[in-house]
């Protein structure tokens, strides 16, 4: 006996209809995997006439998502309108308060609202998957949730912006500045016209926190994440990465330390021969250290309408299957409250470019105040001539200064100084080394 | 109510020790992951007292893995014998026919006996699980029957063996021969005694043909694979690829063509700027090309206690939590006949060495031959000096040709030809390149 599994699905947008051509497109497949036929059966939309990329002839239409998933024609709600708040919350929790499962792309409503949700899930008996939520098309929740359950995890780290990646990738290989390709990417559709969302690390910070809380089993805390983007990273800085052996990334890492679970979104300087730093364009990527993989490594397609419902498809077979993970892996009860991490912990290896004032005993006083709190320079970079070309004898040069290990509190501290000691032009640039 | 699943162990080296050591390390996460406590009930192994990294106390011994496999003492046999027959088939079979479900690591056994044992998988209602058996820790086996299963796979291909890959690397990175890194691969454990099954392809070809299944929904035919290893590989032809923009990986490719699915495994040519060129030494990797993903890339270790664990491990998980996937992906009766793809009918560009006898009109004679066959040059590097230095003028040079896409058939026959023709030296190389 093939029982029908009725499909609802809110909002179709570019990947609501692609969700729907992937499962006419894999029907019988779909069947011979799971054991069901999957069938649309309804679908909300703000209009209900639009020329849309996708047979919805037959299919129920809704004005209301909230609607739809209490709908007794459906037995699985597919959440795909967005925002943390309004319709994709209301229908969500409708839908699952109904006794129905959700699939949902929803990075933002995970971020804010996964735990009531997990734990609404939980309590109704029905699944809650979001794969299509971080990473687009990369089954990266899958891997944490599922394959990766034999392993304590250290640290979770990953390329998971397309936009910034991709404008850190034509600035470095086109040497363009960031205005620059912002503008390009704008154009080409990669970023928004207010970018602010991509280019200042929240999305990133919104994926973050989700793969933190299936790396660690400590509650999504979203606002435990220290956040930095990448306006302020320049073609001098690529240019000078580029020469130390290292590419300039916005990663967001969850990493456990002894203090608690840092958590963090900033751009990163990655040895060139790594495995993330291969990573150009609007391409993803995640790594996993972990206790007994050591390392693993996806990469693919972070957005787009058919690699975002690849995710959304594989979550409805998951549950066409009657397959029962626990939302956010460990039940909502067992999961830890999330010890913050400052910033100021942080401990690991810097860049450092500075102005430097071509002045006598100049160097010299840097490189003292590095030395009073111990932070020692593995290496120096000096280009010995001013920065604008033609600048008279005593203009400021260029010093490029990567240093061991040491902590963001004394790095703060020696750059506040090396400024209040006058031997810099402008703010000095500083971006942190990941750890291979 | 927490139900224990009692799990039995045949084989208790390095793999098993290892799923021993992991399960006592994560079981209060894998009982709240779950919902199961996992207990290991009974062990089987050659010698009952041998010096094991495991604590085997309170585990009941078994002389005999059948006798393990059909005891009331446990629910799921994890068989980590080895070998395509003997006692890893029969006590896996005997599992099987008591009702019990499977974990696997053994690639041999399911190139050779998976369909059947799928077949009596699904007749007996019971799970049949073997992520270890491919790639070690990379799951790739749930990301192709999961993750995937809203797209059709176009090609899987992959870095699967990482005592070639070693070879290739330390060949490329130190200027070593093949016989020199063979060797020292030896000496650190990488390589067998007899290597024949790793670097002739063999073991490779193991796990490709479980690959296609996945893939494509055919049926298992190792047979069907055209195998070549790396015994031919020079650093010769490891520099010229490297001046070419090249590096050379053994890959196992399984490909859907137009006369069905091209399986094989070879040396290859791949783009140094390719995910799968960056991965270098005893680590895997495989990419799959799909409609919906377009391309993702798993990147990961192959081998290794810790991390062959870790899938047997998330295996385990997947059956605690009652997860039934078809074993192949589709249900046996519903996989296809492999069609098989002669490799002369193989499309693609062609790595060519020669070792051109330095004579008038030898050149001309090579490019006749070529262009007989439609078969155009997109690069042609001709260093203009003898092979051994010393030699006389007229003895041969090295020539090296990049031809566009044509086919195996043209290929063979062209490189017969000049042979005949009595141009060069010596058996000419070709390495086929894989396209992006």
């Amino acid at each position: 006996m093939v029982e029908t599994l009725r499909v609802g699905i809110a909002g179709v947008g570019t990947v609501g209809a692609s969700v729907m051509r992937l499962l006419a497109r894999q029907d019988a497949a779909l069947t011979a995997r799971t054991g069901r036929t999957i069938r649309v059966t309804g679908f909300s939309a703000r209009e209900r006439e639009k020329e849309r990329d996708a047979d919805l002839s037959g299919v129920a239409f809704f004005d209301n998502a909230a609607a739809l998933a209490a709908s007794p024609e459906i037995d699985l709600f597919v959440e795909l309108i967005g925002g943390a708040e309004g319709a994709a919350r209301d229908s969500v929790e409708t839908a699952l308060n109904n006794g129905k499962g959700v699939v949902t792309a929803n990075k933002a409503l995970l971020a804010r609202h996964g735990l009531a949700l997990a734990a609404l899930a939980e309590e109704k008996r029905v699944p809650l998957a979001y794969e299509a939520s971080v990473a687009g098309g990369i089954p990266i929740v899958k891997t944490l949730r599922e394959g990766l359950a034999g392993n304590s995890i250290d640290r979770v780290y990953g390329i998971l912006n397309g936009t910034c990646n991709y404008i850190l990738s034509r600035m470095e290989t086109e040497g363009l500045s960031f205005e620059a390709c912002l503008k390009e990417a704008q154009r080409l559709g990669y970023a928004e016209a207010d970018p602010t969302f991509d280019i200042g690390g929240f999305d990133t910070a919104h994926k973050l926190a989700i793969l933190a809380t299936l790396a660690f089993g400590a509650e999504i805390d979203a606002d435990a994440i220290s956040v930095e983007g990448i306006e302020r990273v320049t073609t001098a800085d690529l240019k000078a990465a580029d020469e130390l052996g290292y590419r300039i990334k916005l990663l967001g890492v969850a990493q456990r330390t002894p203090h608690g679970v840092e958590q963090r979104v900033h751009p990163t300087m990655v040895k060139k021969s790594s495995a993330i730093a291969q990573v150009m364009g609007v391409t993803n990527a995640v790594t996993i250290d972990a206790d007994a993989v050591h390392e693993l490594t996806l990469v693919g397609p972070g957005a787009g309408g058919e690699a975002t419902a690849s995710a959304v498809v594989a979550d409805i077979a998951d549950i066409a299957r009657g397959v029962r993970s626990r939302p956010l892996g460990l039940p909502r009860a067992a999961l830890t409250k999330v010890q913050r991490v400052e910033m100021q912990r942080h401990e690991g290896g810097y860049y450092i470019r500075l102005a430097v004032y071509d002045k006598p005993g100049a160097f010299a006083g840097i490189a003292g105040r590095m030395a009073e709190r111990n932070i020692s320079l593995e290496s120096i970079m000096q280009r010995g001539r001013p920065i604008a070309t033609g600048d008279k004898p005593g203009g400021p040069v260029p010093v490029v200064l990567i240093t061991y290990a040491t902590t963001e509190k004394l790095v703060r501290e020696a750059l506040d100084a090396i400024v209040a000691d006058g031997y810099v032009a402008e703010r000095p640039q500083s971006i942190r080394i990941e750890r291979e």
